[in-house]
């Protein structure tokens, strides 16, 4: 199976992300990751992303927080949709996902 | 050879992107393909942009763009420059590439 | 050791670009490239960042600039910071370190 890894660290990109997303897990089988850092981590509270997001959720999408961009923003993980998980650096994992087979996306 | 996969998903980059492919052939033999998704495949039909293009098809750069994309933006493929091939998903398209050994630039 | 290629090609993404590498370097031992071509070049020369780069540079960080880049917006390589390298194409660069194994980021 594929694996790939979106990155995202701007906050206007999220309604072209998610659909990236939609529509890859749409035509390929693959674990997917989104990876948002920078001032996009702002996404992972916005209502307005809620439904599509659970809908990517529910499809095994793993939604990812840089928590140098939350504490950045002074933003608390409380604050984000229940289903985002936290790491301490997201180029770090950017990285390590690319050392492990993982494409990268950025839209 | 070296194998390289551009993604375009900004309208504003695409001089950008162009002299980016421009000076990668001058410099390198590489089989080339240009990915456009999101609102960049109008790239794809714009007059200011035929002349560039025509230049590195020449050359063997395979342009490219997303079904998704031309129906999220009303565009058919016959509006698109002859040379352009489309496929279903973009974003596949990004993935298979690089499991296949691309190297991804995004300009 | 892993190996990373930052690409930044917009000048706004100076301060992004160097807080991800900052970042990076605390949570990660790496080999770290930072390849600036379009209009990112003139990043190089700008005192505002001379402080980060200076210590990036002192971690181990290699900037490195596109020539194309510096002769289209008619920048001397003797104007750039002392430890700027500069390369004949930023876009090959990319394709190359990549081939070599270097993951891929972009900001």
């Amino acid at each position: 199976m594929d694996h790939v890894i979106f990155h995202i660290d701007e906050k206007e990109k999220s309604p072209l992300l998610l659909g990236n997303v939609k529509n890859l897990l749409a035509d390929m089988t693959a674990e997917v990751e989104v990876l948002a850092n920078g001032v996009a981590v702002i996404g992972y509270k916005s209502e307005e992303f809620i439904n599509q997001m659970n809908s990517l959720k529910d499809q095994g999408v793993q939604f990812v927080a840089c928590r140098n961009a939350l504490n950045a923003h002074h933003i608390l993980k409380e604050e984000l949709f229940a289903f985002v998980s936290v790491i301490p650096a997201g180029v770090v994992e950017l990285v390590e996902k690319q050392s492990s087979g993982y494409a990268y996306i950025k839209p």
